[in-house]
């Protein structure tokens, strides 16, 4: 299913290389003003081609809306938003048709679909339908926004790790040096956020976070607060003190989230993003048509570094999966007057 | 939600001091052997009071099948089954009422449900229901073994590090010497699993598991093949080169899962266990009552380091998710007749 | 899937001579007082052997609570309730194993899951499974009156006719004299129901009504308003024309949905329930181990009219839609105070 | 939700005088053969202005193919398709803002969506978007082929009543003569379909018609086999004899289903449509400005008869249910070579 929400519901299609990618958004409350211009700000941002790093690939990312909007404001129906795909160069990926691209998925799109998936630059699997969560992330962080008026939930996503380096332009200049590409880590906080989201078990707020932002390519691993390193820690040490009736706590070790459900703590989530497949450098590989290994070097335009442009994608994640629990709980009105 | 899974799927239910805790499965084939016999492994490897570090409470942990079996077999009904709870002292939870317990779901129940949350033991919250993720791994496992009879599928789960340590015996010797909990980190493994399992985007392999694993009280955080080290890697060490036809790969940074989906190669993925939160040492926390902090100490019965009891049940999660993914993918039938 | 509803969600399990029948209700608000005493009223309108024409197996349907309610409240969790099956007489169905009986699912569920199913006494298809939709039925009708505390919705349902004859007891005296069993038909009112409850297309109120009461065993039909008399009728006589800003119309053909939303007039439905399959009358069918028809007459228990316990299921059913869709949209707090 | 189905998954989006109408279809097995001229016949049935009796609105339905589609076969990636709405007349409904169409979503659209929704010719609620439950039908048709290669599914709808009058012909004339709009009937057939199709309870076969064919605009009822008539049939009547070791029976008063679960005869139920909302008769209505009642006439463009086009649209929605339930059975496979 390519589908993701319990009331504030995605939906994502489309191919690289086909004629458009999109969203469809069902269950939105009606009432929210929306335009193009909201998205321009985020769409930017997600961008290759402006950042050093990134592909030169470049598409106009203009959201072209087809439903669920009328004069102005969301309608309550379903929202379908389209981006046109023109800048392609699908001549570039005929030629590899006989050579899955390690670390893409062309041999398991190819083992799954049977040789029927659309190959041309990833096809469904493409980084390109990010476009759609980012899109999709522009509308629930504007719901975010009806959560709290007084106090209004930030999302907000930065890298804080390229090529292990802290420094992320030095990280970045080890790549561009080796001629390769290379890793990196994005943190996402959101403040201001209720206690009480989130159920236990199944539906814990780590549980959604953590399936949508997995879901995003190339993204190998997702931790909360202390995350990996609370693993090596004592429980004195590891234990937030609850300070107020609030539930503000001393430390924030929990990242926010205890019990599945959030605690009104900042929270504070990881993932990890592994280098970009497509790199520079020559590399070995299997040819289907041989069965035998050869050595392959991408052409395609790429990205050096695709963690540049996650986060974006990830404060998207998080305000989608927030969106939708804050619906459940309640806390976003079915219609919106203001 | 209490519940997951797209064919095989589960609903828990039930608290730590209550009456009981049981599992819904819907979706499992008929036909399928099923006895007591079947579960007291696995049981017994969750249980805690056996291992040095674990709690002293001790449940029998009988499974009573309270429907879908039928002569020893499965029938294609939904199945329930139940574990008594009967070793509680409640009473110790009694005089904590005024205090959430630091680290645990006390404070975060109380806001969600009002102060109408049972709050004995951690209630619906507790790390008893994993008894009931573990009943319904164990018939995942064996739904498993179907899908590949010639080559077993054979999921495989250990504790890979407590406190830092990756000598376990060590770690835990830290923290009985410290006189404080500690947290640790587990691997699964699984072999033998067929390629093209698994969804681009939203169903991708990772985000069901992760969905499933960060459902695991305790859990962290998550990460797949390499992880968090490929964000720190270049992109000619991290990609695997693909070597047969069948997609076997020189390495497997990847931990099996390309675009998410399964490529044929072992299946590897860890989790963050934090410390347990009853921690030995004494902590401050607030008294709701008074609206003061106190020092506060655990009675209680608790483990010392709760990762030790997390194996069993990360295989568990694992043979859940995949048994569902191999059911839509039509590898296992809907009728055994074996 | 033996589950239903969005946010008010329902599982049920357990076969007819098995050791229990069972509901899981998950998704409940917290805070709702229950106790054993408000399901008796509803549980006795269902139970055979009082009204003349019902079966005279007579279970206690005494609810036993698992989960999920503490202290009289429910807690937010999933609320497990079971009815355990005492007065069974399973020697009656082994006997019948080789003539599957016309006009119940042995046939079909033999064909479904090969064999293996729990045949005694229809297992899981058996109407017995019913006590478990009236329990959380219970619960919703307990639900929908915080909906609206001024003007409670009211649900309520009654036989309209029995074998052709709206003086349902000379329908049912027909098929005493006759010797055989009786179809009938339930019609369900709901007052004060808020309008806008629905969603267009696929979760429209008849949709959802519709998919619910035809999981009811013996439910051959529902209709909406006029329902199939609509059919025979022009336009200008159909239309309910409105009268008042709220929407109160002056006829109510449309039973109080209009394009899938509820209208905030009265909504009214009909369900068509077949005879009872069981009838005293002799009947041929085949039997399986000889391949050849044979002269069949039921001995067991059984309604010569099962219709006259449906209105109580009916009713249950309603509430159950109706409590979903008001969770929706937000008609009912997750938190109840009072 | 604007979402149907558990593997084949259908969503629709788009409102009758927007840009255009849409369905994204998900879980569609790859390699599916399909191209425009697949989607002429049924489109060309639902058409309406070719048929005495209904609308002379036309467009060109010319299926537009964004995704999930490469080299004329299905790739397994969502399929989405589009259909423009070109000969829209929006200024004949801006007249009528105030006045909400009696039998129309008018009123109710207004009130759950707060005067957001997109009210032009019936927005979102418009029977124009049952031009993509024919779409999406004809792909399910496709599949259902492949359930049963040798004895293909054949599903197939009429109208068997309009007006009251078997005689089609005869009742739309009375419509006509009365310059009136009228109501009518549609019988849909399904023959060999395999039995064990559906689930006890909650996903029964007709739970599942029933939530697909009333999510129709204008669909007031549902009955399968006998229908309501079953409810005035006693036991021995209605009962079908089985009459051989495949199940097949005597009568066929179940209408193929029994139990919930397809009994492999043929699979009969009808529907009931109310006369079409708009009718040339002038009606009384609520104008919302001026809170008075007035005199209205419909102008736009119209159906006499809707029912006459919902025949392609029924049997859509029956090879939509049936596709999901036969790929839940696996009688479908993922992957199509032929």
């Amino acid at each position: 299913m390519n589908s993701f929400g319990r009331i504030f519901r995605l939906s994502i299609f489309g191919e690289s290389h086909g004629e458009a990618v999109g969203i469809l958004i069902d269950g939105c409350p009606a009432g929210l003003t929306l335009e193009a211009g909201d998205f321009l700000n985020d769409l930017e941002r997600r961008k290759g081609g402006i950042q050093k790093g990134t592909t030169p690939r470049k598409e106009d990312d203009i959201p072209f809306f087809k439903s669920g909007i009328f004069h102005g404001r969301t309608t309550g129906a379903p929202i379908g938003i389209f981006f046109e795909n023109k800048n392609t160069r699908s001549e570039d990926y005929e030629k590899l048709r006989a050579v899955p691209r390690p670390g893409h998925a062309d041999f398991v799109a190819h083992q799954k679909f049977g040789g029927f998936e659309d190959y041309r630059g990833g096809g469904h699997f493409s980084g390109r339908l990010t476009v759609c969560l980012v899109a999709a992330g522009v509308i629930a962080k504007k719901l975010l926004q009806l959560a709290s008026p007084v106090n209004p939930i930030i999302v907000s996503a930065e890298i804080v790790e390229i090529g292990g380096e802290k420094d992320t332009e030095k990280g970045l200049q080890k790549a561009i040096d080796a001629k390769d590409s290379v890793g990196g880590i994005v943190e996402c906080r959101v403040s201001h956020l209720p206690s009480g989201l989130g159920e236990p078990f199944f539906d814990s707020v780590e549980s959604n976070l953590a399936h949508a932002a997995l879901a995003i390519p190339a993204v190998r691993g997702i931790e909360f607060g202390t995350g990996f390193a609370a693993a090596r820690m004592f429980g004195s040490e590891h234990n937030d003190a609850i300070e107020t009736l609030e539930g503000k706590t001393r430390t924030n070790h929990a990242g926010g989230v205890v019990g599945g459900i959030t605690n009104g703590n900042e929270l504070v989530f990881r993932i990890a993003i592994k280098p970009t497949s497509s790199t520079p450098k020559e590399q070995e590989t299997l040819n289907w048509e041989t069965g035998k290994q050869e050595l392959f070097s991408v052409k395609g335009r790429h990205d050096l570094c695709i963690a540049l442009r996650v986060p974006v994608i990830l404060e998207s994640i998080a305000a989608i999966v927030l969106a939708d629990l804050l619906c459940v709980e309640q806390r976003i009105p079915r219609v919106i007057h203001s």
